[in-house]
């Protein structure tokens, strides 16, 4: 039965008034001055700034005659509308569990974080164990690691567990070591490193380490995740990114999404990556899921570890570092097994991400998609996270078989001075390469880290064209034959972020069949100073054609 | 703005020409000529059997002219039509695995299975361990239970793993036993025990016990899952099962079911209970699931254990068994625990289903639904799973609290002898006591507890009311004070039994505002005598309106 159809309208929606601009791949900026969309929640078409009311022919306008041309229209009053951000590499329920916890994070010393850990407990004496995260002895300028001794006056008897800025460090008191009976005869994990004075174990755990005390630590209720799911879900949208890769999705960070989408309640787009490969395979069987919830989910890879991180010298180097010259830091695995894990995820055709920091890590992962490349042929998009200190004879090795460099623009500005103090002057030709890495013919995509960094595009954005903080410092950049361009950048925050994610036929680029993910923010970044750039507000996040945010 | 929607068609499609019988609530048949189903699958209508085509207004045939009445139309050449059975306990995957392994629920005799043993390991030489299901010592007159020296000659060095037809015990070999490293000096474990020789382990492993053998079992990878289930619900569609309660639902099972719904692969309903109030928080967070994928899953309930079953004396009496005189089985939980745990389970909206078998285990649950309804109150459906052995003074607690006895039919028929001599002649009158549930108020659901039984609906029908197996036996039937009618049997299969799983809103009934799953079979049930009954052949099954299973 042919159905008769009334006229559609010209669209089911329009977002007008806009001063639009967005990007493509290869750099062009594109104006637009209304977004049209579909039922479906994608673009059908962006309109250009020149163009009047849309020409309808004779017999259009006679079909259309008494009715509205769109069944919704928003008019914008001429706000700046940006593509919603995607972040290529962050942690959501990490920092939506930050959030909701003890905050380090802006402690500039020791002392003001004893203070911080006292207030905490008085305000939550019921909570037994109390969890944090954020410290950072560098920030402190404290030159050592804090200790469990330095818990002892502000711990009134609680199990203390503070993770490390950066995560790869956490910081135990007296109790909690006692809890998790970790004692001087207990021997340093696989992987891991036991901080230790005396033959005591000191409170700090690197790496590794850190699950001999993460073990007796109280597993949060599924309720928590849920309220740590809704509070990182917030604050990304409130800096208008509209997806992200969660690196390192746990089978109840996965039931978490999962239960928040059954109910409508997940509103950001996440390109998981299990942590592991049994946890992608007992989620996704012989495959990646497919896009879920209307292109709002999909587990499609697998996240994986060859280091640590710089500041607790987990990083694995070529040589020792410059600041501690008998340790070179801590492979996670030997190539054997790397190789073994990359081939299990690969042969079910999940996608593989690499965690690398240091240069002898960046280098056997290199390795092994050279070897893995042979098998596993086609388009596998290999993904290198961090990437952050590479031995330059290695940096065109990225330009080879698709490889994604997956890079954090803020830790080079974070961790500029760290970096000098563990690397020496010589070893910084291959540290945070941005440039270089285009040049030699790598995908580029960009994240934050988050919770590591604030999940601030605005920031990272300003950050890639300048290396320079928010205080403007260096002068000139840091290493500044690594910058890339505004629009470099802005495409690797976007676009280049749902490629390496293989979302690009979803979104990352506002474009007619995209999903319409965009945002609202006071003033067009095109033209912004960085320090303007840095300001910038979001007023409204829209996702799929639906407001989800709004600044209140 | 108002659309123009041209005139629809009286309904989206219609099932005709059927010879239509169903029951509704209260034991009414109802006799129908044609359904009408509409877009999402869901009956519209009945059409009566004395009713011509569709009676219309003058405007309405004014309307229509020269249109279809429907979309789409199907001829079932006046076939019997009945509504989909919901099976009210069962265990998918597992029947799924039992499928895909070695099957030795029909030998006769222990020679038969060494037999069937050996030739399975010849046929399947690269499997490391030999996995199966179905042996009954009573089945094969055996007159004590099998050994781990009855495989020494079939084994060939191969570790063997069996499970007895209920599932409560296991049968290891020598090879098994040394991978657990279980050795004499092994204490069965709460609430399980290993059976022994002369101080040895015999091979025998009731209930909590099994777990000593389990533990190193390799558990099999999600595609094996996902064959196991496929296998399952085409052994359930065959049946005529359009949903059922899957009665301890893992989180593995969980992942797999959702899996394959996730590409459309989920076709059967299912009303999940996971396995423990762990798994249930896990998936559902605060509470149940919604319904998802169109009804087709749900996760609305908590699966918890009394006792053990009557074949390996695991179920829990008030007095010894009759052919075991020291022993009284074994209860799984105390009072205190199996309280707390449905406490915990109630608190967070989670529906409560106990196993419970022997008669002290019944009246552990009744005593807990009891103390449990003082806080949980409201609509809870407390659901006691077999009521197997009830003392008849504890009958007419059933009717109480909303209490549901779930029951499978088909277990009398298989076990009276078996239960004969575990209860001696004393203590069979609350046996199986169907009729006295509902006389006492109960809500009665009936299921068949596959992979026990098989989840043949016809089986249990027959059985229902007649209280004899497939050869007529006992005349007259066993206890036949305990039959119930015909119509009570049909309900207690497809109505109740979705009710017992809150799920009457969505299907169970074939009526409008239901989902519309029936079944095409060769004879009419009503009017067949259970002989013939116990024959029918369904030839499609239809779920949501979509034929989703054909006889080849």
């Amino acid at each position: 039965m042919a159905l008769l159809l009334p006229t559609p309208a010209l669209a089911d929606g329009i977002v007008d008034n806009v001063n639009g601009v967005t990007i493509a791949d290869g750099g062009r900026v594109i104006h637009f001055k209304a977004i049209l969309v579909d039922k479906d929640g994608r673009v059908t078409r962006l309109v250009p700034p020149g163009e009047e009311a849309p020409k309808l022919s004779r017999k259009e306008l006679k079909k259309n005659a008494g009715k509205p041309l769109y069944d919704w229209r928003v008019d914008m009053g001429g706000k700046t509308v940006l593509p919603g951000f995607v972040d290529a590499h962050g942690h959501v329920l990490e920092m939506g569990f930050g959030a909701l916890s003890l905050d380090l994070s802006m402690t500039k010393s020791l002392d003001e974080a004893k203070s911080r850990i006292a207030a905490y407990i008085a305000g939550n004496p019921d909570r037994k164990w109390v969890l944090g995260r954020g410290w950072n002895q560098e920030a402190w300028g404290l030159g050592r690691f804090p200790t469990a001794a330095d818990l002892e006056s502000v711990s009134g008897g609680h199990p203390i567990w503070l993770s490390r800025a950066d995560g790869h460090a956490g910081w135990a008191n007296r109790e909690a070591m006692r809890e998790a009976e970790v004692t001087g005869a207990t021997v340093s994990p696989a992987g891991g490193r036991i901080e230790k004075t005396g033959g005591a174990p000191a409170g700090v755990f690197v790496d590794g380490a850190q699950g001999l005390i993460e073990k007796v630590v109280p597993q949060p209720l599924p309720k928590e995740r849920d309220a740590a799911f809704l509070t990182a879900q917030r604050i990304l949208l409130g800096y208008g990114v509209t997806a992200v890769a969660d690196m390192g999705t746990t089978l109840d960070d996965w039931l978490t999404y999962r239960r928040m989408a059954d109910i409508g309640g997940l509103r950001v787009r996440i390109m998981s990556y299990a942590m592991g490969v049994e946890t992608a395979s007992r989620i996704g069987g012989k495959g990646p899921t497919p896009w879920l919830y209307n292109d709002h989910l999909r587990m499609g890879g697998v996240k994986l570890y060859a280091d640590g991180a710089l500041g607790s010298r987990g990083a694995w180097l070529l040589k020792p570092y410059s600041d501690a010259p008998g340790q070179s830091g801590l492979g996670f695995l030997t190539d054997d097994q790397l190789q073994n894990q990359m081939s299990r995820a690969a042969m079910d055709g999940f996608q593989v991400a690499v965690h690398a920091i240091g240069d002898k890590a960046n280098q056997e992962v290199l390795d092994a998609i050279q070897v893995e490349s042979e098998t596993y042929t086609g388009d596998r998009r290999w993904r290198i996270e961090h990437a952050q200190i590479v031995d330059p004879t290695d940096l065109p090795r990225f330009g080879k078989f698709g490889t994604i460099a997956s890079m954090q623009p803020t830790h080079e500005t974070s961790d500029r001075t760290m970096a000098e103090a563990r690397l020496g002057p010589n070893r910084l030709a291959g540290a945070y390469a941005w440039k270089s890495m285009l040049t030699n013919g790598a995908k580029l995509a960009f994240g934050t880290d988050f919770p590591v960094e604030k999940p601030d595009p605005f920031a990272t954005w300003a950050a890639a064209f300048t290396r320079q903080d928010a205080d403007g410092q260096p002068q000139g950049g840091w290493q500044p034959q690594e910058l890339v361009t505004r629009e470099q950048a802005w495409w690797a925050m976007t676009g280049a972020a749902a490629y390496a994610g293989f979302a690009e036929k979803q979104f990352g680029a506002l474009a007619p069949g995209q999903r319409a993910d965009f945002i609202v923010v006071d003033r067009d970044p095109t033209m912004a100073s960085p320090t303007d750039l840095r300001a910038t507000k979001v007023s409204e996040t829209w996702i799929g054609g639906e407001k989800v945010w709004v600044r209140k």
